[in-house]
């Protein structure tokens, strides 16, 4: 209930236009979200800047775009996950300002600007094949406003090219380490930064690595406290979360 | 390398006290850490405010003792995590500031005062079980300077308790779910906040809760994104990482 | 046995039309189901008025409706779950009262009306996704003549949703909740009433749940002691189960 | 907020005795479970006539006494369960009414009688290593008013044993089958009788009955529609759930 | 029932001695067992000369030798697996006759002598530590009256052990092959032989043996066609199966 | 070696053909399986009657046939077992004899007449679907000259199916039961019989049947000491060891 | 920092054209790789021979392709792993020297003669479906400069067509065990040589191998000291680490 | 068979002193290990320069001394691993020279000097609480002849610890990296050299590392292919496996 309509009843008592009985009732009736509580759920998206979320797996473009067409025209960014291009394509034809990041089959449409934070997120990956899920947290966190840069590619196999970025990874407000096969990049990222460390494990690796359960217990038992771990292909969590850790 | 020796040595070049070839092979016969690579090692401590910890599981109290009196000597404070009472004993007896926390198995030395960081670090468990969980997370966090409020036995078998306190958890900069069994706090407590949730599965449960692999799987699965995860049981990760969070 | 076959074959003893030896014989001889265990089988279908079902899945729509026609020609109500269009138009071809819902997968066909039993039942889901397996479950109880209630995504990620439901939910003589991810919602669910909770956990989720492990766990493993779980995206056995606790 | 004390406030607001200021931030500060929510609580406990329950595993006899003399006070009954001997020598101190079913683990005191319910519970074990489990069903479902039977040690092994008391078990109103090893008793059961079946997979086992896992699966996998599963050993959860069957 | 009670009832009838509804109501009331079904569990030890047999794993000494004596008494032999020395001491008291092989913690009584079978079984072990689980599979067939010839540490590690004894191996009418760590020896002596072969796996064995699932997996994934499994450390029930297969 | 090379060595010595130094070269460097060893795997042939087998999956039809010709050449009989249709076809047109069990996907082809063993096996399933695992295990078993009688869906949802046979299943020589879903018709089987049970786990079964895990570790557990279990819908092997245990 | 450029920056202080605190910064901003520890990488690939390996799964054939260029411009040899056709054509446009191994899916291109290793590694397989990962091993080994026998589908069925091949095997500097199903074969060959032998799981199995964890954990928990095992499937890696054990 | 005894045999034959076919009995009946393969297993000791070893775990002191006495006697170096301090004592008795390593937990007796192997072996560790597992492969690798250096103590955590041993650890000509928690220590040092790195996963760790299933899996799918695996905690097979690769 908003602030208005409790205070409003109140008055009505006060004022002898409404019984106490009625009153009672009316407060008792009311829906659950209006007595204050469900307000929360909109602070928190004003409040965090993040935009709406539509999750386009095992939805049809019809429902996609629906629901696309409701946020926009509620003055909200919008940002659609797991998306296909048939998903986009519906999009795009109720907003141009649609944009589609194949790589994180991810749909952006920025209808309006929102400050840019000052804290970088560092996206980093073991190897080529995690850059979709490293994509899909960049194209999350950059919607939330935060910067975003990336180091691609600098899996343990071939230390130095981790430690030759270790100054910029360590200048980040947080790094999302992206690795699927051993998922040891995370321990090593760890180790290297005072900052905390969004650890996603992914599905890319053979045999025993048994679709990404290999690097998630990796992750969960990093030897450094810094870490942190989402679900397997999380792009999306570990954007969001490493979004919440920036100002 | 201090910056000092590498100076040093740069100068003696200057002044013509030592030749090129001397200073190359000095510079190339350094252990790798004195060529400031170590230096983030201790950087790192610096700036996070964080304390020297002994992790006392598998070591006997003279070992940790040994350890603790170096860190002391160095005038850093001191946590030493899962410490029973004779690793209490044996760190008392080298400096009488030592406190034990008996439920979170915690020694903390305090020898010098740094100041208080703003965010506050709300602590929430499910059940009365997971609170020494709990504790080891909050004993953390303080000694990285964070305020730590608590709220313990909130689990979603009576959700108005949890609830009666939304307030105050939405006030905190980031929150730390502790819980066993089915672990279903952590996304209720995700989707009342706006804030970064760390969850910390723990191994209380009976039956198919595994020692702790239900309220995990849980926990990676939660439907909000704002949850990441840290090891079973691991109260440490999960404070440490909570103050990284904190400013 | 019949007890009239029993009863002719020993007035035929007293009547000295046959020899003891020859009793016994016959008695030896009979096949199991003859004595009067078999019948058990039949009654159960009588008394709880559930209709016949036919599992479609791994079934040609041939052999479907061949089963279905005799189950017809009984006077009985039709169930056939996992079914698609053409196990429909198979059946739809014998007789026309045939109805597929689409979404539950379920041809249902009433031949005869049977009393509505009093006690409604509640179906609750945590996402959109869980609807199918929902539906599943809402037509079974239907079939088996309960008066059926539907709650869609009302996942714990914005538990307002849920709460607000909270007086029709404890209306429901049972409720079944149906959740994938991380399954969180029969918990809550189970705190809210005090009634029986049948819990599904769903195959609905990504990564670490692993095609319903994660919610099945999380179910296993609820803190609330009034839940009970049937098999992952077991919709049928929920909607069975919930129907015999209702009269 | 019981109900009395929102009318007071709206009866001082209509009397002028409050203003609507001080009316509208009293309402806010409630805590919300005085805004008639947590009555639920409360009024569970009063519909279903189940005991307070204290979980004795992991408490100190001193913690459970403390928890036993506040229930009895109120005038509840008391269970605990995993209680062992010395749980129940610091209940029968409080309350020389305590009684300890040494199998079940379980101490109750009646301090108030209540109308037992009609429907009868029959608790229904495979071997005889699963009775501990059994028992705590048994006593669960008792104190929540329900008449019992039991039918211990009748597996699979020897079926006719079960089958010789199949009209037993179809007179009652849930069946409650507690079995460890293959846990085939479950389906067994399911397929005698057309009431709820609640089955309980017990720890009991050897090689790779996995503790429980073994059973588990099978029950959750049941070819009945009648049966629904609860935790491993979760003899309590088993009779409280029954015991909402039953009217 | 037996065949003598039932041809009683039947003559009663014949005879005029009992009406036709005294004799249905005498053969309704009688339990199950009595019908001629239960007789199978008595038949199938008579004809298979299986031993009766007590698990005394969970079951105290007084209880064990409380159910022996009543084996004893009708006259059939006895065999107790699992037992411990106190277990014994217990049995001993009841008939001296009573003796314990420690490895294969078994006691037997034999009261009464039964014909050898002919064929041979071949107990055959990876390793020393699988030898207790072998006596357990020996004393069991042996038992049975199976002649019983072992083959002990003939591991894959050094196959020419085995080799050497190929032709005794092929000689026997059925194999029961006992094996830990990797459980390979189960496919060798699958290969060298064109008789039945019955794999028990063990639990012994380090790290990623995970007490006997490795060779449990190992075997029923066995290249030749001849393997069949038993429970991990199931000794019993593969001397008892064995014996099944011998004349 | 043939006994004959063996033989003609050792007679060229004795003649004086052959030095003592020549005869110990030629017998060192001869091939192993020339030692006669390796006649241990016609031996088994032979006397077990068993055909020659091809496991089709994974090879090409033309690879099969070339397999088969040689097979037949040989005057073997032949089973081809996971063929398709294009796989009988390509045997059909080397042998007219060939015929194709749908069901069971094998091609047999009996060139030669072989006496039928005495002992019956009997094949029991506990539902439909399981009827292709069957059939192979029936034709391997017929192939193997046993005779064989079926039982198929008789599984314990409705038990008195299965009991209304239990005499027929009493005179079988070998009970193989095949059953996906919870498996538990093996143990209610083996509770019958005083025979040897082979169960065949099938990944017939949904949601936690994980693939034929829970009827394999139900089948694993199985309470009756008769039970020996073969690997997930691995009739052949069923077929094969059942027929290994007949005469 | 290469030598020389270290060297001059010394010499410039040396000479006084760069100030002790120039060069300090200048040291401090170097990128990491420049210190020379970056030229290990190089190193390893000059020592050892290796080619350089374009893994090509989820890799576009112009990816792969492109990546050939650079590589083969440098004047290394190359291997290309689980490249499929098209793959191949793309390289062998670049290079007409491409060869594609089919049943390993490896194309190489060898553009320099280097000396052929002493030691050979044999290559041993259980069955035909094994031979791809087996070929995989035997391509890298040989772009390796190693020589390589292969010994196919000796696996433990029939143990005499591995030993009759003993001396072979013994005679191999390093030996590859290539396993699916039951996985016995590599701790049967491990018992036979003295040798390191490097033991592969493969995928291929049927039911309860679950894809090659059955033969993983056979492999892992080999008798014999002298086996170490890799990932499942993984024939590169064995290839790989086998000749690295050659001189 | 001994050459002798073979060469016997048919120069008796050539003399006329024995038939044709009593040679051929002769030859047939003799045990598989005389006729010279056998001999292998000697030999391999010989080569490899490998100690006796008795894996004292599971055995008393009575049956180690035993064992080792006869060893002892033959000449041979002894390695008695898992042995605890009174399987020590009974060694000790037999021999002066028997020395104990507590941590390794092992006993060595050098009773015979061989030459020292050139290529060395570099053991590291991730932890302090990984160095029982480590110790065990030195001595094991020292019994073997290898000269081996330490490094204990260099986890990933602080990454620098290890690159600045990275020359020495380059040096040696295998490397043996021992782990637990997350094991990636494993994929560093395998990126760090071009030598065979042997992985050992220890059960070192907490929560969800599951005894050295995470370490394990890790390991497995190590991206460097210079890496194999041996058994969670088996340093003894890591040290000898090692020892095979040096000259």
């Amino acid at each position: 209930m908003h602030k208005e309509k409790l205070e409003g009843i109140l008055r009505d008592v006060a004022g002898g236009k409404k019984s106490v009985h009625d009153a009672l009732v009316l407060l008792k009736s009311l829906p659950f979200e209006n007595l204050g509580f469900a307000n929360v759920d909109t602070h928190r998206h004003l409040r965090c800047g993040c935009p709406e979320v539509i999750f386009c797996q095992r939805k049809t473009p019809k429902q996609v775009s629906k629901i696309a067409e409701i946020i926009l025209r509620n003055g909200s960014n919008l940002l659609a996950t797991r998306a296909d291009k048939l998903h986009f394509s519906a999009i795009k034809k109720i907003n141009k300002k649609a944009e589609y990041n194949e790589q994180a089959r991810a749909v952006t449409v920025r209808i309006k600007d929102e400050p840019l934070k000052k804290g970088v997120i560092m996206v980093v990956t073991a190897g080529t094949s995690d850059i979709p899920v490293a994509e899909e947290a960049r194209v999350t966190a950059e919607m939330m406003n935060c910067p975003v840069k990336t180091l691609y590619d600098v899996g343990v196999a071939g230390i130095h090219r981790l430690l030759s970025h270790s100054r910029e990874i360590q200048a980040a407000r947080a790094v999302i380490v992206v690795a699927g096969m051993e998922g040891a990049l995370a321990s090593v990222v760890g180790g290297l930064v005072d900052k905390p460390v969004v650890a996603v494990p992914t599905s890319v690796g053979y045999g025993a690595s048994f679709n990404g359960i290999a690097p998630l217990l990796t992750m969960l038992n990093s030897c450094t406290p810094n870490v942190a771990v989402v679900n397997i292909d999380n792009g999306f969590g570990a954007g969001y979360f490493a979004a919440l850790l920036t100002d």
